[in-house]
C-alpha cells in the first residue's frame, strides 16, 4: 500500500501537505492539492481506499436497510435499487436489520461516519424524529408514506390502494370484507387500517376487527390464512390479502379444502409476483421494483448537489384485473 | 468531523505522529500508537469511519457477488450470509454484478483496496485463474465445488445431487429423464451435465441433448417448460427442474393442459423452497441458507487469523420425498 511518504514524494511535496490535504486543511495551495490527489491516483495500483475516501469525502456506497432480504417485497425493492446502482457505479451496503432498534441507528450512524453517502430505509422500528436528526450528514429517503419531514420519501399510497380495492369488491358485490397486515403498527399498516374503516364506512359496510390475521406471510402462511378462514362463524366474502405468495399460499390451500375461489371467497394480492400471474390471481402491482430504483435516484442526485431539500414521489398502483374476485 | 489536528492535541503528541499511526509507520512507540488510537476512540462522535478503517486496517464489511439479488436461488444464501453478518457485527457490501466480468473485477478490487475485509462469491463468470490473483489481498470463498485452488469453498455437490436424483427415478421406473439447467457453462451446470451423461451410461439408460432445456428460471418459466414439453415427440418420463419455482410453474402449466403429475410427467425440483412444500414437490434440499452462513464464517475465521490457507467445505445434501415422483 502506499504511504503518506510514498505519496508526498510522487507530489514533490512535504508528508505534512499530504497530511492537510487527507484532512481537508483549507490552507493548501490549490496546485498543491492537485499534485496530490494525482500522485494518489497514479499510485492506485496499491492505494488503500479508505485514504481516497478521506480525499474525495464520498465513498460511492449507498445503504440500504431493510428488515428482511428473503422476502418476495423486500427483495423486490432490493432489484430496482441494485440495478440503478449498477448503473451508477455505486456499491450497496446492505443492513438487514430484523426491525431491531439498535441495528437500524447503527446504519444511520454509518451515514453520520462517512462510510456510505446516502441510505434508503425500506421499513424501520426507529421513530422519524430519531430519523431526521441524522438529516445533515447525507440524505436518506424512506419507502413510505410521508409528508412535512426533512427525509426524502418515494411511496406509493397504502391507503388509496386500499380504497381503491374496498371499493373494486364493493361494486362486484361483496360487502363483508376482511383483510391481512404483517406488522400492527407500521407506517403502512396503520394507513392501511385507516383505509379499511373509513371507506366501509362511508360506503355503509361494516367494518370488523375479528377480520384482520395479523402476523401471516410467505406462500407458507397461507394454510394457517385458510384455517383462520375456515374456524369462523361468520366468515367474510372477501379478503385483500397483503402479499401475493401468502395469496397464492391460501389459494392452493382453499382449493384443497373444497373452497372455491371466488364464489366461496374472493382474494385480491398485493405487489404483483410472478406467482399471481401463473395463478391468476387479482392484485394491487405496488411496483415495489420502480419504489426501489426511483428512491435510488432521489438519493443520488441528493449526493450530487442536484436537490436542495427533501424529496417526496408518490407513484400511483394499479389494481390487475384476474380470477379471483 | 475530528481532524489529524485535534486527534493530535487529545493525544498530547504532534500531528507527524499521527500520521505515522495513521500510516503504519514502525517507528512509532507503542505507548504514543495507543494514545492516538485512544484519542481516535474518544472523538468518535465525530470520527470518519475511513480513518479508523486506515488505522485498524479493518472495515468490518464482507463484499458479496451476486449475478441477481431477486431469485429465491441467491436470496437464501443472502438470507445466511447476512444471519451470520449481524451476529458478527459485520456489514455487507452486496454487488449485482449480472455475471458481468468487469463488475466482477470491481469488487476483487475492492478486497485488493481494502475496501471490503473479504469476499463471498455465491456465482461468477470470471475464471478461476484471474480469481486466485486476489488471494493475498484477503480470504475469497466461493460457493461451488472447488479443489486444489488457493480459494476457499463450501459447496453441495451438484454431481453427486444430480446423479442420486437420477438413481431414485431409475429405481422408481422412470428411465427417460431430461433435466433444466439456467446457465450453460457455469460450474455448478457443468458438473449436472457430467453426472446426467455419466449416470445414465452406467444404468445402462440413454442421456438425449434434446431433453435438456436451458435457460428458463422462476415461476414464469415453468409454462414454457411446460411448453416445450408438450411439442416433443418423444417425450421423457421424468424431468429434475433445477428451482423449485420453476418446477411450480411447470407443475401449475402441467395441470392446466390436462397433464397427470407424476403419471404423465414425474418431477425432481432444487432447493427445497417453501412452494415445494405447498405444492407437495419432491426435491433435493441444496441447503442454500447454510451454505451461506458457512461461507461468511469461513470468511470471518480467516480474517480473524484462525485458518491459514484455503479451507473447502461439502455439506450434503438430502432428497425430500413428497407427492411428485
Amino acid at each position: 500500500m502506499a504511504n503518506i511518504k510514498q505519496i508526498a514524494e510522487a507530489a514533490g511535496v512535504s508528508v505534512a501537505t499530504v497530511s492537510r490535504v487527507l484532512n481537508h486543511h483549507p490552507y493548501v495551495s490549490e496546485s498543491k492539492r492537485r499534485a496530490v490527489e494525482e500522485a494518489i491516483e497514479r499510485l492506485q495500483y496499491s492505494r488503500n481506499m479508505n485514504a481516497v475516501h478521506l480525499i474525495k469525502g464520498i465513498t460511492q456506497t449507498i445503504g440500504v436497510v431493510l428488515p428482511q432480504i428473503n422476502h418476495p417485497y423486500f427483495s423486490q425493492m432490493i432489484e430496482g435499487i441494485a440495478h440503478r446502482a449498477l448503473e451508477c457505479n455505486y456499491q450497496l451496503m446492505l443492513c438487514q436489520t430484523n426491525y431491531n432498534l439498535d441495528e437500524e441507528l447503527k446504519v444511520l450512524n454509518m451515514l453520520r461516519n462517512k462510510q456510505i453517502d446516502g441510505l434508503i430505509v425500506c421499513s424501520r422500528s426507529i421513530s422519524l424524529n430519531q430519523m431526521e436528526a441524522y438529516t445533515p450528514y447525507g440524505p436518506i429517503v424512506l419507502c413510505e408514506t410521508l409528508h412535512n419531514s426533512t427525509l426524502s420519501s418515494v411511496y406509493l399510497d397504502h391507503y388509496t390502494s386500499f380504497q381503491k380495492a374496498i371499493h373494486y369488491l364493493w361494486d362486484k358485490g361483496y360487502h363483508d370484507i376482511g383483510f391481512t397486515l404483517y406488522r400492527h403498527n407500521s407506517s403502512n399498516s396503520l394507513r392501511r387500517k385507516q383505509a379499511y374503516t373509513d371507506t366501509l364506512h362511508a360506503l355503509g359496510g361494516q367494518p370488523r376487527k375479528e377480520w384482520i390475521l395479523m402476523n401471516q406471510i410467505g406462500i407458507g402462511g397461507g394454510a394457517n390464512l385458510a384455517k383462520w378462514f375456515l374456524q369462523m362463524n361468520e366468515k367474510p366474502s372477501a379478503l385483500l390479502i397483503t402479499g401475493d405468495d401468502l395469496a397464492a399460499g391460501f389459494l392452493i390451500a382453499a382449493h384443497q379444502n373444497g373452497l372455491r375461489v371466488p364464489e366461496d371467497i374472493a382474494i385480491i394480492g398485493f405487489d404483483n409476483q410472478p406467482i399471481a400471474d401463473v395463478l391468476n390471481i387479482t392484485t394491487i402491482d405496488t411496483r415495489l421494483q420502480e419504489i426501489g430504483s426511483r428512491a435510488f435516484d432521489i438519493a443520488y442526485q441528493q449526493i450530487n448537489g442536484e436537490h436542495e431539500g427533501p424529496v417526496t414521489e408518490e407513484l400511483s398502483f394499479r389494481l390487475i384485473e384476474r380470477g379471483t374476485v
